[in-house]
Order: structure tokens, then sequence, then C-alpha cells
């Protein structure tokens, strides 16, 4: 095996990244450093500085990354209305490279020689960390131990840790594989593995209330957008980060935001996992709605299309490419009129439209209502159908002559 | 005005409809034939003939176009996920390509002269019709009252009808503008033409309960789909329409399928509608999810761009048009395998994934869990990784290669 | 008829608008000020301000628009590489949008009550002018005098020209139907207006040379972009107008650019045309050859689809639409690299590459060729096909179990 | 190294085929049986036989995949107007699925249990051959020697084939990489590695002559179609395989079809080629020109979109999946009435429109005049203008409205 000096890691502070310091230190006798990205997980930050310190890391960095990740990763991807295969409001896959970066900013001002992650070789998230090392350090080494050493199982990995004296906390509470953040929790394993089972959510869920324990009373909010970015909530300005915390609790309180899916990953295999976006999926409805009165049909329709390839990429952990700036530059110029005012009702797991206004409204009663208006004037549909059903007409008498010629 | 001898006309027994009889017989001397489509308006059908004949008409036609509806209007749509701006079902666009066409087999049987519908000039169901009209009979005069008479209001059409000894029955519990069908009931018109008031949902909704009064218990309920189109419910082999028929009340009953959106129509101008479609919410929300386990994702992903354009087609009235057919060709070709069933449990306002299965399923446990299998060689992605990342490598070196060079 | 005090009417000097003066003066009571925009017609504006004055109107406007037109209209569209239906370089349609901003800037400042134009009722250019007046000034009027006049063909034309004493000049050359400008000629009508006639390119070509007439010896040129706009022509900075020139006259000397077509119109029918675009078949070429090594695969793909509709979107005169500039941001974004240089050889009527070269060049010998290189590991693609071919596998392995079980 | 006994090899007789056969033998001590897909290489084929025998081959196969390759590759994507980033017709892309399918085929006859090809690491090839694999025997094992052996460069390969006493023909006019079949001929490497340099057509060039040699009289064609496929030469019924080879012939003469390039490999780097496709090259124009009479504007603009992604695919070696089948599934349903002639001038490099007819047109010589006929009304172009411009009207009042109140 190649032999490097310093060694910069993504850490969590969970079983696999806990068993990577020694690994990394055994097979490369080099110094690890210990990264987090703070980008919201929270209670997992706990001890984390002791604990790498403890399992023989040299040092440990513990960034605060949230606002970056709400102001540059989830607000342009909220602006796209980007959903993966309709229901996947990409929680973890825009948090891999907004640390990956970072990971690379550390690793070259401290000089070290690899960079490593913990992420199984059969996922999403070692392709999204190594494209954003590759975008800002192409050279750069990159160890990922799960698609090389000879730990096979979580067993061999609790074996080795034991092997190793790491002190490890395993409560069967915790056994589904799992991903926090500001934006979101995911649950994936064990039962879920089969699609068939229905998610036992009294278990899994704890953003959220289930939707049967969720209060019998709905709670109305109003969420103010300007250029296509949440900046008040029930009128009062906030900063980006608190309204999602905001909009998580009460949308939490709420049931809102469950999402049970069988997804396609990039490395080409289905999975099945359980999401919870309380927030996330409050501010994607109402920037929607929103958009229905403050973006012209034409735009709007382009931008179904720019969605789903917008969400592709994301997913994909592309992030960190021209075609994600340009889409990025198509889409903030949609946003420039999208300002305005949601109100909604929120009730066991309903998010229900409850009021749309904005000052750059498209919407004119004067137009929608089937009285006379003084812009329109309904004879102008009868040109209007006869040329947009041409090609109709077209065709229709085409084969008509053509029956008439047998 | 030009003459006529016998005019087909789209009727439904409403206020418009009603005095358009009268109105024709006055302007073009003509003999007037109603012709009703049952596409499942129920209660709304009742008493049709009588009141026609009263009205003055020379003979009605009811023609019953349920099952033609749903297995050559409604599945396609289905099986194409075909969404209009995220939210509306369709439920009216499909509606007016089986009448119109209905309409000009009955008008060359009589050897009528004109067709003759009552839509508004400012909506979207008169380009509907006369699409339909101009792909089967691309000569046959169309005339559309509204674009073309004095009267310009709902109280001049009332006017007008005792003016002419029409019987008319206003409520005011009816008078929001509606469309029914076995799919879809819609809501337009009064407090809704203000996209920032909150629907009334108590007094709007005819289909379904509100959430707040859907039952306290989830209702189970399995689907089962043979190539992309519901043949069973709970275990039981049905028809399609009684499928819906049973999916709407069940639906109703829990709240399902109600939506509020601004949309934009096609001739030009954004309208506020309410939508209940219970039973048609379910079967998308199921048949999206049996796709989930039967479709490869190349094919699902770009199937969702299809659906935007077959969402378009369809409420655009181009039923009858070279390109829809060739996406439903397409869309048959990616329903082959999706064969399975579909448990859901629904619970005030919400559809709950409760477990999918298929015999061509893709999704295989073995590749998705995180330990290792047999067909999945974990060391394959760092290959995948590095060239799938290559883009990202060489454009990073090229950009590194730059800066030395400055 | 509605009576207007003064008018402004976008005037060419030809049959159509030289009418059309005497006619609105005539029909609307009104003083006519013709405005002609000067986009590069050339020969076309001699002696126009005499024959307007003349002709009746009381004030003449001739604008120079062509730096404008090619830096705000041409290059944004080279940029874009937008195509109309595989042929079509948009000539037409990206001139009329400057010209009616233009008249409504005139028509304001003149206090205008109505903005007239010369085009027929069943062409592109009426939808393309009036779109840009209805996004400057909503609320003007329009006169479109061949949609409501009497005069039905152009033998009625030369006639009231005869009645009202109005100078013109016939002669047999000039009667296709033609639009010329800075970039570009059409020819449409007489014998062109059967597809299954060839054209006569002898009589027709008034830019270019035919292929068989053009030099036995090829010309060898150099065009340098950066940011996507050429900036030089062999080795020589130049403005864009003058680079747009130089190319239509060494073009048409090699008989580049000469396209023959049928196309949609947008108002429903096909029509068939002849179009001479030297300078700009050349700058199309060039540009999209540069990108070929200047974009990364994903962005030049998709921006392969963005071109289709930004095609689509000029066509149809929707220039000035939110989405247009939304596209426009997508396509400026990808252009920052596409600087370089590109040699082509001109040769009766062939445009072939000779050479291609730029400081952001993402190919790489050292990774194409098929010798080992430091970079890329071969080994890495047998994990790529494994994992990109992994969907191809589940299917296989699945109808493979499927068929066992029968 | 795992053993095999019976290995079947995709053998062209080239050198890397020719030392990959006892490579075979020494490393897995097996069997090698030799196939070879006739696809129309033509003299390559001379001698295989004898040639694969003495190299150390057990047995091999020659297969006759001419007509198939025609009717079921070629043309279907000829239907789809796929390109390849705009310029490359595919030659070789859809020559390996078909190879690969009849490896399978044997391999599974012959009871082999494994396939081998001579496919670089770095290319597509290797992908398109191991996808066909995948898709026929998905557990069958793959060897590819370019990925594994220690062999690295050609000067190495000669050396390996000497101490072997293989037998190889080196020429220094043969040492462009190419690839040949019945539809194109491609050249890569060597000077054409740098893509500043212009290609010396004169030294490259086998299947046409340079633009400079082609006659200075033009060469007139018909090519016939029904249902988008081509049928017929110059009146004369011909089989697809013999009109391809007519007009390679013809085309080549007037060197038509000839394409140099930078494309985006599949495996993440770019490549530089030139490409003869000279009949090719005269169908794909026949077929666009017949399309445009032939389809309605929506089917052809969304054909577009369908042919970049159709070209991907092709391009990827994805010939055998679900999304494939389900896009020609849709092309097939648009080329119902793509059926009529196309008269073509070919001289010197030029593809010239002379003339195109077909019984499904949908030209109208009455409709496309601006004279007046009896199916358009000029004054619906009001109405249509009106209401496809109506959210520009809208947009301009509100922005009116937005600065009146400032």
């Amino acid at each position: 095996m190649k032999k490097y000096n310093k060694v910069v890691l993504a850490y969590s502070g969970g079983l696999d990244t806990s068993i990577i310091i020694p690994w990394l230190k055994e097979n490369y006798g080099c110094e690890v450093i210990a990264v987090v990205g703070n980008v919201g997980q929270k209670d997992e930050l706990e001890g984390l500085e002791k604990k790498a310190i403890n399992t023989g890391a040299s040092k440990i960095y513990i960034e605060d990354l949230t606002k970056e990740f709400v102001y540059d990763y989830i607000f342009p991807t909220i602006k796209a209305n980007a959903v993966y295969e309709g229901k996947y409001l990409l929680g973890t896959s825009f948090a891999r490279p907004i640390i990956g970066k970072r990971m690379v900013e550390i690793a070259l001002k401290e000089g070290a020689d690899a960079i490593c992650h913990g992420c199984t070789g059969k996922g999403n998230d070692q392709v999204r960390f190594e494209l954003a090392i590759k975008a800002y350090a192409p050279d750069m080494p990159i160890i990922a131990p799960w698609r090389i050493w000879d730990i096979k199982s979580r067993e061999e990995e609790i074996q080795y840790a034991m092997d190793k004296n790491i002190p490890i906390k395993l409560t069967p509470e915790t056994n589904y594989s799992k991903d926090k953040n500001l934006w979101h929790l995911s649950h994936e394993g064990l039962d879920l593995e089969n699609p068939n089972n229905e998610p036992n959510y009294e278990k899994i869920l704890e953003l959220s209330k289930t939707v049967e324990k969720a209060p019998d009373k709905p709670t109305y909010i109003t969420i103010s957008f300007e250029k296509g970015i949440p900046v008040a909530l029930n009128g009062k300005k906030m900063n980006g980060v608190d309204i999602i915390l905001a909009l998580n609790k009460i949308g939490g309180e709420n049931a809102i935001g469950i999402c049970d899916m069988v997804e396609n990953r990039l490395v080409g295999m289905k999975s099945r996992g359980v999401y919870e976006t309380p927030g996330g999926s409050i501010l994607y409805y109402a920037h929607k709605d929103l958009e229905s009165i403050c973006l012209d049909k034409e735009t709007m329709h382009y931008k179904e299309m720019v969605s789903l390839k917008f969400a592709d990429i994301v997913y994909n952990g592309q992030w960190y490419t021209p075609l994600r700036e340009a889409l990025s530059a198509f889409i903030d110029k949609t946003q420039e009129t999208v300002t305005g005012d949601v109100n909604l009702k929120l009730y066991k797991g309903n998010i229900i439209s409850a009021g749309i206004s904005s000052p750059y409204s498209l919407y004119s009663e004067e137009y929608a209502t089937f009285n006379e208006d003084e812009v329109y004037n309904q004879n102008d549909s009868a040109g209007f159908i006869n040329l947009f059903g041409l090609p109709i007409t077209v065709k229709a008498k085409m084969e008509q002559a053509l029956k008439e010629k047998k």
C-alpha cells in the first residue's frame, strides 16, 4: 500500500469513521485529521472533539457550514423546485458537496496528501464527496476504506472496533442507517429493505409526529419570499437558517414532509428510504404556489423540465459543474419577480393553500372571470383556435382527400 | 348571418346550453339536435331528455361514453403520469375530445350542417371541443354563441331565458362554475377568483369530506395493475369504471385529492380553481409507486419529461394529434412490465405508501443493502467515479494550468 | 372605423407600405409617420426619405439599428446555436423585435395613437412585430391593413397604387418575396411555392454565387471568439458588424449558406423558402466547432436541447419574454470559456474545419490517445461499465428468473 | 488468474485481436473461438478464416449480419434523425450491439464460459460490447485484455506478436486507427490527435474523393421512402443494403459526408476523429427533407428533442434498453406517413434539395401563398396574436401599474 503522511478524514463520530481512524494509521502510517462539517446535524455534534482525539485523530476541525449550506445550496435548489424522482428533496445530496469542498480547503491548508471518507461502495455519497474533491483538488488521492478493506459487514466493524479499543455506542433504536442535517433526516435499512413492508412510522420518525398523532387543529402560517428566497415567517423577517429551523418544528408537529420511496441510486441499483423533511416540504410547496402567480406559463413550463435536470445533477453530486452553474443562472433569472406572501394551512400531514399574493402577480381577476372585460375580446379566440388548430385541419383535409382518391 | 338547416349542440341542460337552443333557432332558422356525452356526470343527466325537448330541441342523444372515456382517455393519461402544472389531473381536459368526436359522428349521421357548443370565449373548453371537431370534420362550421351574441353576463342570460320562457333552476348553492364527470369535479368563480382567498371547503366540496371531517381511522386498500392499468381493487377484479367509482367513494370519504391552484389557461390568462379528484389522485399515486420498482432509472427519468409534454397536450385539447399518438406509443412501451400490487393507507387527506410488489420488480434487496453481495463489486465504484468525474477532473486541471501560467 | 390622429408606420418603401400611407390617411384621417429600422438592408434604404414624403408621410425616421442588432440580437442567438427546424438561421425573425421596439419608442415620443405594419395576415412577421409592441406598449392599438382591407392580391395593390398616384417600381427580377438585412436574404413565392420544384439558383441568388460558379481555390479564414462572440477575423480585431459584412462577402463568394427548406410557420401552415446567410452560416459553424473543445459533455448536450427552444422562441417573436431572458442567462453562463480561434476552409459551398484552439480547451491529447497516460487508469473502465450497465444486468437477471419460474 | 475452458473472442484480424488469441490461451489455458460479425467491412474480411486458425483459434464464425444491421439498427436510427453532437452518424456505435448480441448467441451455443473483446480501456466500444453482453448473458464473464495485460503500446504489441510468431501486416498507410462497416469509415490517431491540425484528406479518405477532386458536374438522385425507410433509388426498388452500397459509391464520388469533429466519449474525455459516411449522410438529409412536408410542426419539434436522446443512447451502447425501445415506439409512430420521394443534387461535398413530394404532404400551396384562400381567414391572426401574446400584454401591464405606483 502507498504511504501517506497526513490524511484528512470526513468524520462523523459514527461507527464507520471511528474505526477508520486507527485503520488509516495502521495501513498508511499517517497522521489523521478529522473534519466535521456542521450542516445542522445538531446533537450528533456533541462530544465529537473528545471522541476523535480519543480514537487517534491528531486534530479535529468542526466547521460551521449552516449558513452557507442554506444560502448557497438549499435555496438555489428550492428556487429550482428540484425534486428527485417526484419525492426526494435532496437533503443528503447537497450536503456532500459543501463538506467535500471544505475538506479540500483544510487538506490544502494542512498540507495533507490524501483525503478519506467513510462512504460505502454501494451508495451515492462516495460519488458526491469525490466529485467535490476532484473539482477543487483534481490530483488529490482519495481513500475510500469500504471499497478496499476486508471488513464486509457491521458485525466485522464492531469486532474491529473492539480489537482497537474504540469506544462505540450501539443501541438497538439507532440502527436504521441515517443521515441528518438542518434540512432532513433519512432512514434506510432493516425492514425498509423490502419495499413491500409498510414502514413502522411510530418507530422510525424523529423529526415528525405521525399523521395520526398530529394535532386536531390546523396551524396557519405565512411565508414571505423575495426573489424566490424565504425571508420572513408569519410577517417576521428571519434569516434562512432560522426559517428552516422554525418550519421544521411546525412541520414536524403537523406530520408534514414524511416520504417513503424506492429511488434509483446513481451507481445503478434501486434503494428504499424514508425521509423526513418537514420544513423543506413546506418551503417547496410555498415556493411553487407563489410561482403559480408570478411566472408566466412558458417560463413555468420550461422550468418544470429544468427542475428535473437540476434534481438529477444535485442527486449525482455534480454541484461544481458548468451545467449546474448555467442552470442556476437560468433559474435565478426566473426568480426576479418571485416575491410575495404565501398562506398555508398545515393539518395532519397536509399542506393546504390558503391564499397567495404578490406585487408581481400575473393573475388578473378581470381576465379570468367569464364576464366581459376591456382587454380580452372573446371573439379573438375564434381566430386563435383556427390558427392553433390549423395543423389539425390541414391533416384532416389531407386524409379526406386521400380517402376520396381511393 | 349565415343560415343552417340542422345544428348539433353539445348540451348539458345548464343555463348556457338551455338558452342556446332558442337562440340558435331564432338566429339560424335551424333545427337543433341536443347531444349529451355521458362521461359520468350522473345526477346532472336526470331529466335531460324532457328538458331539451321542452326548450325547443327536435331530438336528443344521450350517449354513454363512460367505458370509452376510462379506457381510451383516462387510462392512457394515468399511464403517462400526466399532471398539468404539478397539480391538475386533467379531468375536464380529456372529457372534451371524446364528446367532440361523438358530436361529429352524430352530426355526420344526421346530416347536420353545423356544430354548436356553449363554452365561453375565455376558456380552454372551446379550444378542446373545436380541435376535436376539426380533426374529424375539418370543414364543419362551428357556432360558439358566447363569442358572438350580445349576452355578456349571467344576469343577461337569465333575462334571456325568462324572455324565451326557458325553465331554469337557480339556487345560490350551485353558483360556482362547475364541471363534473366520472373522474373529477371542478369549481371556479366567486370568491375563488381572488387567489388570496382561502377556499371555503365546507361550502365547496361535494365529492369529498374536508380533511377535518374525514374519519380518524385509516383505510387500507390494494390496487392491482396490469401493464400500467388498474385491474383490481383489494384483490377483486373489476372493470376500470367501477374501480374509479369505488375509489372516488373511498377517496372522498378520506378527503383525498382536493387541490387548489392557479393555472395557466391555453388562451393566455391565469385562472384559479378547486378540483376534487379523489379516485384519480389515488390511482396516480399508486401507479407512480408501482413504476418506482418496475421501471429502470433512464426510462423513468425520460418519462418524467414526457409526462410534462403529455399533460400540456391533453390540457390543450390536442388529443387527436400525431404527437399525442406518438407519445402514447412511447408510454405504452414503458408500461409492459408495470404490473403488480400497491398497498396504500388513506388517512385524512394523506395517501401513504404501504408496500409495493411486482413480478417485474427491478429492486433487489441484495444489491441495495450495504453488505457485500455477489453481483456488485464495491471496488467497481472507484472506476465508475473516476470516469463519471473525468470531465470535472479535466476542467479542474485546465483551470489549474491556466492559473499557473499567470 | 375608429379614427386616429397620428399613426406610426413600419415603412420599407416597398409596394405594401407605399400604398398603406394613403390608405391610412384615407381611412383614419390621420397623419402618418414612417419609420425605417436600418438593420443592414443597404441599397433598399436609398431614397426612402423622398419616397415616403412623396407618398404622403408627414415625417420619416431612418434609425440605424445595425450595431444593436448585431450585439443584442444576432450574437445572443449565435451563442445559443439556435437553428429553426435544422436549417433556418432566423434572419428575419430577430429583425422584427428590434424594429418593433424602436417603433414603440418613436410612437411614444411622437404621441402617436396607433402603430401600423404592412405584414400579411398569413405570416410570422405580424406576430413578431405585434408581440414587440405589446411588450413595450400593451395598450397601443395596432393596425394591420392586410387583415382588414379589401385588397386581396398584388394586382389589386398595383391598381390601388395607380389610383392614388403612388410611384412604384416593378421589375420582373424582383418578384420573389424577399427580406434582406445584414444577416440574410430570404426568397419566397412563385415557383418556390411548389416544394417539388428545384430552385433556380442562378436566378434567385443575390448575396452568393452558385456552388458551380464559386472559385476553384479554397479560401482559408480564422475567426477568433471571446466568450462566444466573434471579435477578430484573420487575426484582425473588428467590430461585430464589420465581421459579418466581411464574412458575407467571403461566404457569398464561396457559395456558403444557401438553404432551401419547407418550414412550419407559427400561424399553422407550412411554407417554403430559400435563404442566403453566408456570413451567418460561417459564424454558426465556427462557434459550434469552438464549443466542441471548450464545453464539457453534459453542458453541451443540455445546451443542444436549449438551442431548440431558443430557436422556437426567436422564430415566434417572443424575444421580449422572461423565458428568452432566462435562457440567455443560461447560455451566457456557458459561454464564459468559449474563447479561442477557429480555422476554416471555405470551398464551393463547403465549410471545412481546419483547426481549433483555445486556452480553455478541455481536449487532452494525453487522455485521448489509446496509449497509457498518468491520469486515466484503463482498468477504471471495468468498474465504470459494471455500474453504468447495472440496470441492464438487473433487468436481464429479472427476466432470466421469470423465465426459469415458468 | 481465473481459468476458462472456452472463450469466444470478437475477432477482426487486426493486430489487437491477433495477439489476443495466444494471450488468452497462455493466460487462461482456454480454447479460443473467433467470431467475426460481417457488418459490411468487406475487404477486411478476406482471409480471416485462415488467419484466425493460424493464430491459434480453434474455430471461426463469420456471421453475415449486414441485412439485420441495416434494417434493425441503421434504419431505426435514420428514422430518429439521430446525430451525435451535431455531426457523428453513429457508424461504429450501432455496429457494436449487433455483434455483441451474436457473440452471446454463439457463446451460449458453444457452451463458452467467457467472452473476450479487444477494445481499449479508453474508448466507447468496450462499453457498447459489454452492455450488449450483459443484456443477453448477465452472468457471462467478460475479458478485456487491454484493461489488464502489461502491453501498453503499439510497439509492445508488435513485439508480443513477433515473440509469438503471429504474422502481422503493418503498412504506413494504414496506421490511423480505423473502424469500417457498411455505413461508415472512421479515422483516429496520429496527427488528428491535435485538434488544431487540419486533416490531410488526400491521405485519409478511402471511401470518398476530396471535395476538390469530386466531379465538376452534379449528380441528381431520387430516393423513395416508405414509412421512413428508403425503398428505392432513382425509381428502382432495392433492398436496404443495396441502397446504402449504391449511395456510398455515388456519395463518395461526390465527396459527400466527410466530417471532422472533436467528440465527447462516454468514458469522460474528448477525442477527435474524421468520419466518412457518404451514403448515410445522403439518407439522413433526404429523410429529414421528406419529414419537413410529412410531419406536423409539434411532432417534428418534439422529435428534434427525442433525436438528441436517441443519439446519446446509441452512442452509449444502450441499444438493448427499455428506453431505446420506447423511443423507437415513439419514432415508428411518427413515421407512418413519412412516405414519398426526395430529389437531391450532389455536387462537390454539397447535398442540395431538388424537390420533395409525398402523398401525405401537409404542405398546401393554397395556404402558403400570401393571396387569399378559402380555408385561411387572415383576420383570424388578429385573434391569434392577441391570445398568443396575452401573457406578454399581462406582464407589460403589471409592470406599468407597478411603475405608476412608485
